[in-house]
């Protein structure tokens, strides 16, 4: 998407065809920088210290990665040595093993020479996938946002959680493609961007792209949503999702339940937008089956942000002594998911509909 | 409460008798000072800065206020001044006015010799009601701490949002007056507390005097309490209330909808405690009737807390540019409260519950 009016992707090719830029995650809000990538060590340490996020964008980093590794040593064992480095960056990362596993399967029968350019151009490709899966997401859900508008006539009002935008894939993004694609077309679109406490990704990244790319939107607290809800401020809800069950049961940022209440409690459609890849189609009750990360409670207790002056500060904000948990998922019942868009289409969520969406699942359940 | 086993009251007379003693609330958690209120202008600026803050206390303050203003001038035109004076403090705060007005109108028959020290000893009147009713609402709550205890066997894991503790009155508190009284009387309470955003007086308040007085208790980001219910991690939530309509509509700090909303989905118990003073008895639809004050968004922006060094910093968290909107209270349905705890008992969240227990206003009804 653009920022100040240039397109961008979080990945590309380097003009010297060797190398990859990515945008600096961990330079965002408060600065735009690119950053090259001229090594696999280069590569592992960007997705290690989240200069690259998000499960689509790790996996599409990982693959390069590992074609920069090839460069080195393109031997059996060199790919062996590289896939296994890079995957223990993000362990839990399955975007990541999976793209350095497609990768690797690819180069064995590939000659030494050529393994290092067919891996870039293999990583190359699974980017242009996903930018191809989030842009098809996108127009599907977009046609929800255009019915919305013929209707009322208005603005449409847009509620998401967390980041699900452009800036954790190549493009687009899941639950902000829709928004994108609406937004483009001249559909009026209004976002309201939960800060999605306690990573803050909404404040920090929906509202940074939401910006650079010039959509109306408004940063609130993860405690707003449900008192806009009431007052007829929101036409709808947008989400991601991290896991969905086979039955519809949407894992996403902690918090995104509470959200599908109120959106339930007031009749706001809710929806989980999310590529084929995040179906889990081995479980059929979220709650119960998806253990859920119990992160770092120095996440709740301490915040980095920028001073007046222009450097960056961590401050302690929960009272000295107080412990502290830090649960960073939870699941929404598929009970109050209104529909789940991919890049197939749209379905119900429920067994039956993402089974219409994926027949060909339909002989291994 | 006690504050490392010490007794305290947030406000209280000095022992030279012509002052004040409170709580320094804008030094909270990160440290314990009390602050010496010795005329009119002290008590106006503890008002206005916070140092003082939560209706009930307010009223208190400003009725000490009062009373050190009379001892430079307690002529009637001089109560007049100091009324008017005292009352721009907080425009908005109810309990303030009403106490002020309290106090004026028993002042007129008062012999202007004896006006100063009748004035401080009806402020010290107002303070004993105030701990006397939040001690009744601890004592009728702890009863249902209790019953949950006796079915359970085990730990009464209680939630909260915001603070309605001993801080925001003069003693006890109104949503923690029965975690005291129940963990005082020997019940085992955990309390997971709501850090509160955006002005984080869960994480900053609650938190501080649970730890100070020994009450176990963990803080949680807002988003997290759906979670923990889905999990069994809740046996009852409990809050405060800044508003009350007569048909059992709770307005509350923003978010506590959706914590009722969660209660009411995994069949959790959902309290509001509060006094009587809070039932506005002219509304009967919160939602529709109660304002809901919009405050400004630099709020969710900036957060201030504690550097490494002690110090304290002010630092920005949202992506430079973004709109933010800061409604600062919701309105939770009388439908999902299952009951309202005041000093007279426990009733219904409903219009003949709340007149059982206010059977006076019936008449007026």
């Amino acid at each position: 998407m653009k920022i100040d009016g240039q397109p961008y992707r979080t990945i590309f090719p380097d003009a010297d065809g060797v190398s990859v830029q990515v945008i600096d995650q961990t330079r965002l809000p408060f600065a735009f920088e690119l950053k090259r990538l001229g090594s696999m060590h280069d590569a592992a340490v960007a997705i290690r210290t989240m200069v690259v996020r998000g499960a689509p964008l790790i996996g599409v980093a990982a693959a390069y990665g590992l074609a920069l590794g090839l460069a080195e040593d393109a031997s059996d064992a060199g790919i062996e040595r590289a896939v296994a480095f890079l995957a223990e960056t993000r362990p839990t990362a399955i975007n990541l093993r999976w793209a350095l596993d497609r990768v690797a399967a690819k180069l064995r029968t590939v000659p030494i020479s050529e393994r290092a350019a067919f891996a870039f151009a293999e990583a190359g490709h699974i980017a242009e996938e996903d930018v191809e899966s989030c842009h098809a997401i996108g127009m599907h859900g977009a046609k929800i946002l255009c019915e919305i508008h013929a209707r009322t006539g208005r603005t449409v009002n847009v509620l998401t959680h967390c980041n699900a935008g452009w800036l954790a894939t190549v493009d687009w993004g899941t639950a902000l493609a829709p928004i994108y694609v609406a937004h483009d077309a001249g559909v009026p679109v209004h976002v309201f961007v939960d800060e999605t406490r306690p990573r803050n990704q909404g404040a920090a990244l929906t509202a940074f792209e939401l910006n650079a790319h010039g959509v109306p939107h408004t940063v609130i607290a993860d405690n707003a949503g449900g008192h806009l809800m009431q007052h007829g401020r929101i036409d709808i809800c947008i989400v991601g999702s991290d896991r969905t069950t086979a039955s519809g049961d949407v894992c996403n940022k902690i918090g995104t339940y509470l959200k599908a209440l109120a959106a339930s409690d007031n009749r706001v459609p809710f929806y989980a937008a999310l590529p084929f890849s995040t179906i889990d189609w081995t479980l059929d009750d979220g709650v119960a089956q998806i253990p859920i990360e119990e992160r770092d409670g120095r996440e709740v207790s301490h915040l980095t942000g920028r001073l007046p002056d222009g450097a960056f500060a961590t401050i302690e904000v929960v009272s000295p002594g107080s412990p502290v948990a830090n649960p960073a998922f939870d699941v929404t019942p598929a009970r109050l998911v209104t529909g789940i868009i991919t890049e197939r289409g749209v379905a119900t969520a429920s067994a039956d509909g993402l089974l219409s969406l994926y027949p060909e699942r339909r002989a291994a359940a």
